[in-house]
């Protein structure tokens, strides 16, 4: 009955497939370290004395991951300079991870449709390099275009609406418009955006560039697709061409907010130390705010600190489920939850497969999403023990910060700065793994060729 | 490229094998209102008046369910009637449970073996009368037989080592070894078992009894046959006819044992409120209990409220595994844990079958599996939010509270009389769905027949 426990084992491709992953890896750490070098300029700093190198390697970790995590205060700490290093760390960083995953992304796709096809012209495997900077530069392209018309949106309200001159008025444009867009949460404000709560102006251009960024390339050049088809028969809607990936984010994205905007609201509406005094217009436009930017923006319009701890774990689910793959947003993706979302309903409902918008599920990715969730659960509990052990900090703050930390969110009640240079290499190390673990890990994992010698006798424990 | 949305439905079976399901589920639910009619009878309460409808429904709850969790002393609130009550409470709760779950085992396997054997005969498929009457038979002279060794190991201790008359330590011996075995956690002091802590012949017999209630009915048969070969062919060792789920549940258990100890015993070796004054066998000894009382038992040798809230996270998740199925552990269960644990060491090992111990899993089982753990964790969250609305108790002392409900637990910081009665309320409901909601759950996604029609087509989002 029990046969002795030879295993098959998985014959990582020799035609070097990790590559890019690897090439990923060194070069977001790269690019940090050179901002890091940077922002120890003494120029990059206000007032005398240069910043700390674990200042600056923290500053400029999360900026590169769009994180948004801070130590010193942005909008005083660093000199004009300084802060064009960070918005150019943000820039690269947002590249770096939109064009990585979609590379990623069509390598998969690739293989799996050569598999099923039969057809075994092992070139057309890999990705080129024309399909590579295609991609490349459709994602500049694309990320330019939106940066460029909300920075525009608030560069005119900064100027209308605060008497800004109109060159500081295109500096706030540009910077949040790009911190926006690349979901990196990075403000010149000394309180983020909390002096903006109620202008919608403000608020509502940052949340769609936000949005968009978050969908993840992939969803954005489909729907740029979808909107051309719409421009030439405007009458003929129809949404049968859509992936199943774009029909998960842009639905996940909505259920995501709606829910979202309604629990933090609610929580919310009358805690007189954040939406207690405000009108219900207003309290909706922070409610709908901050759940945009929990999502993995990370900018933020009341003071977290402020939330009631119940809205902090609301949030903490919210952050850890993230955006769309292959965009700027950080989390375990709106995919892998989904995934995960849809076999529990399938057993539910007591379903054969899983069918997810009329589309079968591959088995594959069931195993995948288990194992994303369980990986970022494990690192997030793990990292939130050993800073239990450092401080004295509560569960609620902590719990907070990793999972901030880990899926590039970047708001914070208010511990970063204050945690020991030990908790704060911890998270530098939690952004770092947060933005690029994920999707190397199940590229990894979906790229690898498998070989099963034979089949083991099947048998199954007792579950529940 | 879209197919129209066309699912697949379940049938489930017309042949009524839910009954099982429902009959436990009324079962238990009449025991407990049976058991707070009782309870709340004026010689069940020492001093004037009777319990209150609340406190009477929490205890007995929490009995049946084999909690232990408490909003009154059990040692001074309740009468030895009243404690004998409670003690009825915990063997029923333990005798419906491990029964219940194994005629369900016996269901399942009948079912997958005859779908694999391709034989027909439909009558054979349903658990008959005399199998349940085995069984039950079964469980309650092997329970029996366990709790009288214990009781009298103990009764021996209470009257050798404290001087306590024959009928008292006699009493104390079974009212501790009924709510060991039976994984309930209830005792007869006001300070649970801390007066005991480094006495280790209290102490290992109880940590004994609580292990080998936890492993679940099937395997401590499956052990007890494998003895008595044992006696007969005392050289010839071999664990091959093990099934896979006692290799999981006796290998996760000396894991998590091993890691538990050894977690707890570090984080509080110097803690001057736990273990610090201790010797290191009194570290190690109490550091062992915990860990044993932790998975699932819900005794406590030392005052949960001064623990480090880096070993209240670790029990956490301790807590939320828990023990081996069909047996009086809570939890997910070692097996669901112990499948989603070898998906994802499948997937970092690039395999192409999730092989344990020599055979394959069976698919069918991955998805149970992430059904169960993602039930846990959202009821769990959901129960700990409302909670955090009600009360202003730190996410620690909650979140360790609803997981020691759910999970069956019973370790509290102490929070559980000071609750508002909301929150006794959700308490009470998070030990029943607790104790019945997974094996149901789970057994009736895999009874229950599934016919697809016909496969969608193929396809898949991005993870990561
Ligand atoms: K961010
Ligand atoms: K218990």
């Amino acid at each position: 009955m029990h046969s002795r426990a030879v295993r098959e084992r998985g014959n990582t491709t020799k035609r070097n497939r990790l590559h890019p992953a690897q090439v990923v890896v060194s070069g977001f750490a790269l690019t940090i370290l050179v901002g890091t070098a940077l922002l120890m300029l003494p120029n990059a700093r206000v007032g005398p004395g240069a910043a700390s190198f674990l200042e600056a390697l923290f500053t400029a970790t999360s900026a590169v991951c769009v994180t948004g995590l801070t130590v010193v205060d942005t909008a005083v700490y660093w000199t004009p300079f300084g802060q064009i290093v960070i918005l150019f760390l943000i820039q690269i960083g947002g590249f770096g991870i939109m064009s990585f995953a979609s590379v990623v992304g069509l390598a998969i796709a690739r293989k799996l449709s050569l598999r099923s096809r039969m057809t075994a012209a092992a070139e057309t495997k890999s990705v080129g390099l024309e399909d590579v900077k295609g991609l490349v530069v459709g994602v500049v392209r694309i990320s330019l275009a939106i940066e460029a018309t909300v920075a525009l949106m608030l560069a005119l309200r900064f100027m209308i609406g605060y008497g800004e001159p109109v060159g500081r008025a295109v500096w706030l444009g540009v910077f949040h418009s790009v911190s926006s867009f690349n979901n990196a949460g990075f403000a010149l404000f000394s309180d983020n955006l909390m002096g903006y709560a109620t202008d919608a102006w403000i608020c509502l251009p940052i949340c769609a560039a936000v949005i968009l960024g978050g969908l993840g390339f992939p969803v954005i050049v489909q729907l740029r697709r979808q909107l051309r088809a719409q421009v030439r028969q405007p009458f003929r809607w129809s949404i049968r061409t859509w992936t199943m990936n774009t029909r998960i984010v842009i639905a996940g994205t909505i259920v995501l907010l709606v829910l979202g905007t309604a629990y933090i609201t609610a929580v919310e509406w009358s805690n007189p130390n954040t939406l207690g005094p405000l009108g219900w217009p207003g309290k909706l436009l922070v409610g709908f705010f901050q759940a945009v930017q929990t999502r993995t923006a990370g900018f933020n319009s009341v003071d977290i600190a402020q939330l009631d701890s119940a809205t902090l774990l609301g949030m903490d689910v919210l952050m850890l489920i993230g955006g769309g793959p292959a965009g700027t947003a950080g989390g375990i993706k709106i995919t892998t939850f989904a995934v995960l979302f849809f076999i529990l309903w399938t057993e539910v409902r007591g379903q054969v497969a899983v069918n997810v918008f009329g589309k079968r599920l591959s088995r594959a990715v069931h195993r995948e999403a288990i194992t994303i969730a369980l990986l970022a659960v494990g690192v997030i509990i793990t990292a939130t023990a050993v800073l239990m052990l450092m401080t004295d900090i509560s569960l609620d703050a902590l719990l907070f910060e990793t999972i901030s930390a880990f899926a590039t969110v970047g708001l914070s009640t208010g511990i970063t700065a204050g945690l020991p240079w030990g908790g704060q290499v911890i998270l530098i190390l939690l952004m770092f793994i947060g933005r690029l673990g994920p999707i190397t890990f199940a590229s990894a994992i979906a790229l690898r060729e498998r070989h099963a010698t034979y089949e083991l006798p099947k048998e199954r424990p007792i579950i529940g």
